[in-house]
């Protein structure tokens, strides 16, 4: 079965209108919805007072409808009273301003309070719903680090010299990761590191890169915090989170082992005729961090979104060939942002499945359509896709690429997508790969914009070609070491008259063509090739 | 007569050069001047230390030659022992940024502080020349919220909640307007709303809108303590204080009421062709918000601001013209900023009626030429503007129209001026009127972007209509409630097959033109017309 | 000799590479390079825990080598521990923002804190090396005001205060500086004035021109306070700092008088076809301000910087033929930043006279060639240019022109260049004069954008054509008085027929030609003559 549905956000209707819910969800061949992802206010109005029973009846009417059930931990925005009553909880931003209540997501990844709140709520959650029938899968938080994927408060400052005591194990060892030699950085202890704030002018590359680390890591624990609390109350209920295709703001190869199903929110532009091309990365980006999970689209817009500068409805049809695009590259499950378009809030001009116009509208046709047909490819459901093409994709790449003072300001997901379109043009598929993978199933394996790479993924991508592998590697790759230190005595580079540095790809200094790079065609058991 | 004059801030200037001010007014044809409103720090050098005499003096003198007086209230720019006396006056802005004392309007509008420091003065105003012969109006502070329209304080924050409190009764009720049921907004105590600070992302719309509203009632509420003062003291001297045009920050709909003469601000850029226009625009509103009171043009530059990226003097008949414009428009004077040209001080380079070059310079001899022009226009003052079109013009749905998060960012000002433009090119007269008013005087009334309609204002169109009216209704109209909350089952319409829904208008959902909207011409008692 | 050399910065490397690079550095023909620029936390690891161990050896090391030292002060940025003991030491921007560690220059001139901890290590330095057989000169600290050249702290806003106080006297004649009688500003007291911070609107023009002036002297004290420690410890050891070519932070005309030896950071774009006139302007103008004393290019790359959007490499003989510019407009060294390029930090992509790639590269055979080649032009220095032409270059002025509220947004340096440019192409050799100096020495002046003009600078230009000679004033000219006061009763200006004003030079006030202004020929003994 390829799972057909939304996100259900009951709270923000009369229960009157439930019953309705679920007749025009079976009408529409709903089968899952994602429940409770911002019921955090509903189910837990004040410190300590819990309300279920709200949620039992919803929960139960979906069942018996025949909906299965993608249960949200609701913890991705705080309630009011909990930022009132602990404002050290709310994120600050790098120039200290502190994010106030009134949207959502407003808190610090590294916040104990909030760890601790977060934690009774889910545990009564698990307990109170790990064995209901309905449930499918759980969902914990929403988003992470969508909107706060940085927090530079003082808790956050002490969650990072923490991390970094782990990582470096010295003062010393730091300083030399760093290279605080230059611009008397010298620490003398880790209790003099702050986190990147705004400072007078470039900050240190190695701090930048692990303070991206450390950011990444604490969205992952506060994921792992919520993920042991279910995984010990309903062992065999599989989890996820929802991704948001290649966001800067978590290193998602990480992320996508501690996870059983990789799914991802996804909203292209529906005016933007590079939409599909771009569409389809995201749809193998999932797939290849799945390593084989399943992966179902999480989010969709129904037709336009909200927070564009103009946000263009999708045309007739777009919804249904974006969404058929989906299955075709892996995905068992198309879900919606949301069922029920929302009359108030900060989302209410986002499309939804059930429109303010109701049924009589272009958007529910359509979204009944596609219930329809997608019954009939159940079979699908499963089946995986083949690639003998790997393109490497590196947070570690990007975070350094991106940085302020390097050659050239370069973006790296826009220097992944050049490599990309051209294989999609021609339509060969492409897994995405992790840097310092295994990589004996490819053919061909491309590695744009490895900035930063490690002596082990040099090595293995070294040993890719010895092992005929055809490895092309674009421009500014190989140039810093994994603690953004620059590569000394020449760049990566392998050719047959000069195999003295064997862990080194080929490259351009001249100059670098950040758009659609000109590539030679790999022949099998060549050389490391260039582009341009 | 029609007032002839301007802003007279002897305080910069030595006594010495008072006597030639009063000469050259008298030789410019000046009739009335606007004293005082920068004087505080003069008149209260420190606190509770008052000096008059200055003040006395200067009055005098004006009276004695003939000029009558628009006695500024003083209170528009709190001195510098007030602030560094009492720093939480201060106003905070979105992201936390304290505004400092150096410029003017540096106060919290809820301050209570300064509501009572305020007050005091306006006392001893009120009191000292409250039967001065030679006062014509009072001249309540100065563009109010024109740098400070909004403050994000904490006094902001309790006043905001008190607002809040009156306006919605219950926190049940707020939530429901709302929509907190979405992003897990749901307060449960009035205490745990703050303004819509810098937040992670998109805020709350019906926080925004109400935020906007206590805003501008904020400040009515600074004018409405002097007004009482100045009243009990002189009951019979007229009150103004001066608008800024189609201004956002303030809903002169309300403020109107409370005023007995309609002033304004007017500064168009004399090198955009499209000022004329423009200008007719605000000349229009200003007249339609008084509703029958006398208004006046409190402000004009002699030739060019000092505000601008570029700033254009204004041609040689320029000013002559668009004085004439305001007096054809309805106005019963027309004053500038500012009498003498500053020496010094953020506005040195505003242009002044008697210029920094003194009376030997085309701007002294174009304001004597307009003095001596008005004196032969005095029978028309009090003349009556007749229009049988009307504009809806309506802050609401400009707050609501421009959030974030909206289908797309439109400028509610240019859309108003789209339709206002067709009409003044056609020389069609217009008046503008609010939302939910009477409109039986007029032939036809225009609904430019009427966003945020309430029911209320639904039906008096609808009976508008009914009554024979023509009534045309622009895109991205009525798509919310009063509440922001929107629209629910199919946009608001009727047409002679399908007058289901009697309160609504047609309107068209495919796109919308903020530019030059096409309409059908209107037909007596043709049903409700559409743009496009 | 012309001395040829760079930053050294061995405290980022091994003690093993220090041979390598005296080696290298002879075998480039280096005679000269600064050491310890950024040595403050490896030579005071904790606070008052000195190392000079490691500087000694590595002095000594270029000593033995035949190396000169143009030894630093070390106190261009604190270390992590003096920021984290004294917070208080953070630089405060505008809007309030505190500038964390991690960079460089993060503290506020003014904070007697940093001045203390700054003048213990100098001392020490002095004390440990003033009698160095090596040592050539010595370099405090680095770019002073870079990147903080306004700080407003607490700290900060006392030293203004004092500053004030000793300028103005009294309080009364402060707010007749400052126009305070606009706007409500009258202050009764030093202690009610604040730096220019953040405010509703735009700021007191006397407020901000005295901010900037109290800004610069807030750096030269600094400066001051380590030149009276070395002078009294090594009395014949000349002193530098190093300039950044035109930088606005600091009035480099007061500055330089303080000095032994001007040095000059300079950084033209290599893409930038203006850069070699825009370049040659910053070489005279480094010579003009030493007005005789010996000058040094301190600081240039050896081809690409990483601190554009981006970062071109110099083109093969680019970086040749602009250090010989430099040689040919006077300077007596020319030196780099930096040495050995960095493997880490924020300037790792700053390119090095030793590159990442080693000596194997187009950059380190220029380098080779060009010290072999300055050897040759040793006669060349000490050599004089004589120029006959004089253009007024005045910081007052350029505050005051960039200022808001202005006329129109103009930029000072670009109306100063663009008579450069023109004089540049005819090959007319330049002085740069400081307004109200001694012109008896030229045949023309020009005064491009004087805004603020003194009335002793205009009677020195009106004194300098009394004498015969030639003067251009360009437009914006005598705008204002020192003060930032508005000059009255018509602008300067000086024909055959209106000799009234004798200490008035000509304008248009109709336009103003912020590129290439035309200007007429100059005759000797002819009148003052005017752009456009």
């Amino acid at each position: 079965m390829i799972f057909y549905g939304g996100d259900y956000n009951p709270e923000q209707w009369d229960e009157a209108v439930w019953d309705e819910d679920v007749r025009l969800m079976q009408q529409a061949g709903v089968t899952m919805v994602s429940v409770g992802i911002f019921a955090w206010a509903k189910l837990e109005p004040r410190e300590g007072e819990f309300d279920f029973g709200w949620l039992d009846r919803v929960l139960d009417k979906l069942h018996a409808g025949g909906i299965r059930l993608d249960l949200a931990t609701a913890t991705a925005s705080p309630p009011p009273w909990l930022t009132k009553a602990y404002p050290e909880v709310l994120p600050v931003t790098e120039d200290g301003t502190v994010l106030q209540v009134g949207s959502r997501q407003q808190y610090c990844p590294s916040s104990p309070i909030l760890r601790s709140l977060t934690e009774r709520l889910v545990s009564k959650i698990a307990e109170r719903y790990g064995n209901h029938p309905g449930l499918q899968m759980w969902h914990i938080n929403n988003e992470y680090g969508c909107h706060v994927s940085h927090c530079y408060c003082a808790v956050s400052a002490d969650a990072f010299r923490s991390w970094l005591r782990a990582k470096h194990g010295s003062i010393d060892a730091l300083n030399r990761a760093w290279g605080t030699g230059f611009w008397s950085q010298g620490y003398s202890d880790f209790d003099e590191i702050f986190p990147p704030s705004a400072a007078p002018t470039f900050r240190n590359p190695g701090q930048l890169l692990d303070f991206d680390r450390f950011s990444s890591d604490a969205l992952l624990d506060c994921f792992r915090a919520e993920a042991a609390i279910l995984r010990a109350a309903a062992p065999n209920v599989p989890i996820t989170t929802n991704f948001m295709g290649a966001f800067k703001g978590a290193d998602y190869w990480k992320w996508a082992r501690e996870i059983d199903i990789v799914s991802d929110d996804s909203y292209p532009d529906p005016a933007d005729p590079n939409s599909p091309a771009f569409a389809a990365m995201s749809r193998d980006l999932m797939r290849s961090l799945g390593n084989g999970k399943p992966w179902l689209l999480m989010e969709q817009a129904p037709s336009a979104v909200n927070w564009r500068e103009r946000n263009a409805p999708k045309a007739p049809g777009q919804m249904r060939a974006w969404s058929m695009q989906v299955v075709a590259r892996g995905a068992d499950g198309i879900l919606f942002f949301q069922w029920r378009q929302s009359v108030a809030g900060a989302e209410k001009f986002h499309s939804g499945m059930l429109p303010h116009a109701g049924t009589d509208s272009r958007v529910w046709r359509e979204v009944e359509a596609l219930g329809a047909e997608l019954k009939t490819l159940a079979p699908v459901a499963g089946a995986k896709v083949e690639a003998r093409t790997g393109i490497v994709f590196d947070w570690q790449s990007w975070w350094s690429l991106e940085q302020d003072a390097t050659p050239a300001h370069l973006s790296y997901v826009q220097g992944v997508f050049a490599w990309y379109e051209a294989l999609w043009h021609l339509g060969v598929p492409v897994d995405f790969v992790e840097a310092g993978s295994d990589l004996t199933t490819y053919g061909v394996v491309i590695a744009p914009n490895l900035f930063a790479a490690s002596t082990a993924t040099l090595a293995g991508l070294d040993s890719f070609v010895r092992g005929g592998g055809h490895l092309l590697v674009g421009y500014q790759s190989g140039i810093t070491d994994e603690d953004a230190r620059t590569t000394q005595g020449g760049l990566p580079r392998r050719t047959p008259a000069d195999a003295r540095h064997p862990h080194r790809g080929v490259r351009t200094t001249a100059e670098h063509r950040p758009h659609r790079p000109q590539h030679t065609a790999p022949t099998r058991g060549d050389h490391w090739c260039v582009d341009g």
